[in-house]
């Protein structure tokens, strides 16, 4: 099963593609991050991420989409370009007819490290181990990217998929 | 000019194109709002969303883009929905090339009204009275496109369309 998680966002974008093995394992086939520009109007920016997802997901070629859930906390500006680009990434994967998982990031957490408080040192550690890679994945966003994508194949390995696919829960 | 007005919303997302006449009045040429399917997955409803304004875009034919800002208040999680439903409405703009100017709730009713407070009442009646319609437009979040699209208009006119266009003061 070959998983895409995303880390969503406007100025850097995290991509992980990872294909699950027969023992209950999974491999990194890619991963990366997509970046905007800065200066740009916000519109173009969301241009730009379009057209790079557009590109990822041809290339990865995924059966399914992992996406970490958004939580505003400080800077609630900030959440709402974060969310704008998010609606890109949700609206690529469904362009590519793709079923999306959410994932929060204490699930996230919870499923790679066993605790919600893991450190984001321990967290790129654990996708560092899971995935049998030599060095930790660069940059962070496709690190973050990647620990979604393992999480996806936990719970969708376990059975737990319906409980945490896209629901209307977020009306 | 030719001055498509979005209020963004994924259950129910509004447009009003107006054109601007020579006397700094303006006129409504098409309004309405396009849904979508609210049990469906946020996803297949971003794209629905996607594909209704495209062609939204292509039979109004704006040549520029006024979108109302967002503003969290009670709840978050709605407020995430639709900055995610924004992003796809600022997409769909900039795929189509066109330049977007956003205004706050408040810089709408300032520009309507004259005052900040103004009821929605008030507020849709004062789109009737300036576009020069019978009845007040329907529904209310097509009233809203017309709302932001006259604001547009106002202040484009006066030259205050730098201080309005979109900026990255949202980084």
């Amino acid at each position: 099963m070959r998983i895409l998680g995303i880390d969503p966002g406007l100025g850097i974008c995290g991509f992980g593609l990872i294909e699950t093995t027969s023992r209950a394992g999974a491999k990194a086939l890619d991963y990366g991050a997509v970046t905007t520009e800065v200066d740009a109007p916000i519109p173009s920016r969301l241009r730009e991420l379009y057209e790079s997802l557009m590109q990822v997901f041809e290339e990865c070629r995924p059966e399914m989409v992992a996406v970490e859930k958004l939580f505003f906390s400080k800077n609630i500006t900030t959440g709402i370009v974060v969310a704008e680009a998010r609606g890109v990434v949700l609206l690529v994967a469904a362009l590519k007819g793709l079923p999306v998982y959410e994932y929060s990031p204490n699930q996230i957490k919870l499923s790679l490290a066993g605790y919600g408080a893991a450190t984001k040192t321990q967290m790129e550690e654990m996708v560092r181990v899971h995935l049998g890679l030599d060095v930790k994945p660069k940059p962070d966003d496709a690190a973050d990217a990647l620990a979604v994508a393992i999480t996806c194949s936990f719970l969708y390995q376990r059975g737990g998929e319906e409980k945490y696919k896209f629901s209307n829960s977020r009306k």
